[in-house]
């Protein structure tokens, strides 16, 4: 959508200086930028590149002056540049419908605008909230739920019964509710132990390409509001993870482990069972946490078996001569 | 299905005590469990939850009793719960039928009652077993094979000339008989080594969303019967896998080992080429087991190079000290 | 298609000794092969087998005389095989048709000898090169390029925008340009930075099952000719990946990381962001490169923190006494 550079100086309550009437219309690195589109500026090295720019609004820190450019002024030129996209890219899709190949069984409620894209199958007793658009391929198990103004990318598939809060974005591939991975040994083989509790996903959530997400065994794994989790990801049954954390791609969590707010994950961590990483710990990539431990709040993890950072490093130091 | 607990103490060989007439028609854990669903008691720390639950009947360990509950008496209370459940949801579908929108060759034989889900493809020459269920969206590949009272859940996909067992349940997303990774370095470029043999998968085995299993190369891929593998495991061509064994999420084996029976193998482990595990071996979660490498039955291997877990212990003290 | 072994030493400039004129219509393992399968020998070790087989026509190195059998004559019998694996498989596909289920947008430009399985949906301004084969249920989004004589297997996602070169082969659920994962912390939450840039792909190109490549997010991510992915790999935003490098299975790539041409990539290795391999590096299996790492043009690492291997040995050599 175009906007005034004004316009979003006032989204982001920030000031402008130089020309606020002109338009910008998209964001874009400096380089690929046309004179519409907005960039940002954030440390001195990258002053020439943007210098260099078709761009003509920039935001940068206050006092930022830069010749013929017009500039919004943010503490945080990245943050305001993502809070501008945001605001730039706000819904400007195209009329919402349903296609006509989609199968949508006659007891799912559909809210008001509703996009629907080709080949979707949704079952029985589904409940789509208004806005939300539900792309190509996608299946919707019966009795699941999906709140407002979601967006599901091509080929999710929701499991029944798999319940997803408002504005979340989930990726193509993805699968939501698969059995969890439980047997009990006896006479000779594995029986399967019932997997037939839910998935709860909360609002502001994004789950990226191919990541898997189990549904609970008898209990249930929860996902709170604005958890961002990676491509790839493992989340076995009965986890629950806390708001706000951030889980980077091929990082596996065992089942029954909580994850508290704001934890950070690197890549391809491993999370035994039943671990507790408490609200703002951080677990290294590849780092190996083992079943069943506790990892304290603030705690940064490394390796594995996953010690304290400077532990890691100590021993690390220590090998090396 | 709806039973009373008689009939369930009788499919289990158990004594019930109290009163063997009243119905049970699921499981569930204590604090979800309505009158009628059936719950576990294995561990005298769950003994409080168990009394203050709504269920009626409970399974438990001889010698057990419970205020007003009815108990079905088993030496493991979890395996005997986990057997009653696959008897309470024995076969309680709708009617099988197969799709409008289904696309089924005119050449592939369909056994009776197999259901077959919208916008499934089933190509040329495929034989599907009596009693199978092909959710929405599965691709099943010329030639393929699938047995008798097996599951596809959504979207599976079956690349051509893939053959499966009788009672085998593949979850959303799995990928079985892709091309294994195998490539001949001359004349400044990388040849495709031929990947075409097949992927054989025995009865009474499980495979976890988004899993892929590839074809032999010139040999085949072959997983016997009552193998269980979780999310995101990667086998690779030519992989033998022997009965009973476990794989948990996001491990991976790489071309031409051969797993015995009863292995377990942790998540995210990784196994080289060339491999041998041998019966009833362990490999811990995140371990390598670099190429060529044998692990002896029954050895438990921990850590990368993986060795035997009382030597990563002993030389892990070591360092930590 | 069958060829006489002539043919096929033709167009490996090759010689035959023994018979020429018989057919050859196929490859195989020694055990597997039929009379007209072609198969090789490259070592000493498998002579037995060789002289068992059925097979009448064997690739195997210069002065190999095996009773019964025409030999054709070349260095690298294993790489003489693979190529004329390629040339006896050409093209003997059926007649290329648009499947009357597909979905094609009308502003689509399909190229000669297109093929396009049921349930494909190709959105607005793709173009899509001569002979290309598209397999059922393939999402082709808006303004996505597909090269010619590509092959992209049943359950391909592109993004919008995707370029993919000549003659590339997609497995079966692989993501291409879904978002990076990105956020900016602020105001007690994550906002999405912008993940608006392209995904390129090159010529001769192959892609493993279910693997992921995520768009740039202001750049591109850009993948050259000749590279191989194996299954399960993750690779991030604005990655880089040079000529001929070959990836095996389930290793991740982070953000901005630049590989150069040739380099080898182990199983469930780690690179972290920003990271530089230089041409001709090898980083073994499960190995993690550290943000921000380079490593050298021809130099092969090991473990995590990945260091040369040479003196990983020593570090483990020495812990293990």
């Amino acid at each position: 959508m175009s906007r005034t550079a004004k316009e979003v100086a006032v989204y982001l309550r920030a000031t402008v200086k130089g020309d606020g009437e002109i338009f910008v219309r998209g964001v874009a690195g400096p380089e690929k930028a046309g004179a519409e589109d907005l960039i940002y500026l954030d440390a001195p090295r990258n002053r020439e590149r943007v210098m260099r720019s078709a761009a003509r609004c920039v935001v940068a820190k206050p006092g930022t002056a830069i010749a013929g450019k017009t500039t919004i002024e943010a503490e945080d030129p990245k943050l305001a540049f993502a809070k501008a996209a945001a605001f730039l890219f706000e819904k400007s899709e195209a009329k919402p419908t349903v296609h006509a190949t989609a199968i949508v069984a006659a007891s799912a409620k559909l809210g008001a605008n509703v996009s629907v894209g080709p080949y979707v199958v949704i079952e029985d007793e589904v409940r789509v909230g208004e806005g939300t658009v539900i792309e190509a391929f996608c299946f919707v198990g019966r009795g699941s739920g999906i709140g407002a103004d979601c967006r599901l990318h091509a080929r999710v598939t929701l499991y029944a019964g798999a319940q997803i809060g408002d504005r979340t974005e989930i990726h193509s591939g993805v699968v939501v509710g698969g059995d969890g991975f439980g047997y009990v040994f006896g006479e000779g083989r594995q029986w399967k132990f019932p997997q037939i509790g839910r998935v709860e996903i909360g609002n502001d959530v994004e789950i990226g390409c191919n990541t898997t997400i189990d549904r609970g065994s008898l209990g249930d794994t929860r996902i709170a509001d604005g958890v961002k989790i990676d491509n790839l990801v493992q989340v076995a049954h009965n986890v629950e993870i806390g708001a706000q954390t951030v889980i980077a791609a091929q990082t596996g969590i065992s089942g029954s482990s909580i994850l508290g707010s704001r934890v950070m994950v690197g890549g391809q961590a491993g999370i035994g069972d039943h671990c507790r990483i408490e609200d703002g710990a951080s677990v290294g990539g590849q780092a190996g946490v083992v079943v069943g431990k506790t990892v304290r709040s603030g705690e940064v993890v490394w390796g594995t078996p996953a010690r304290p950072l400077g532990k890691f490093k100590q021993q690390y130091g220590w090998l090396t001569r």
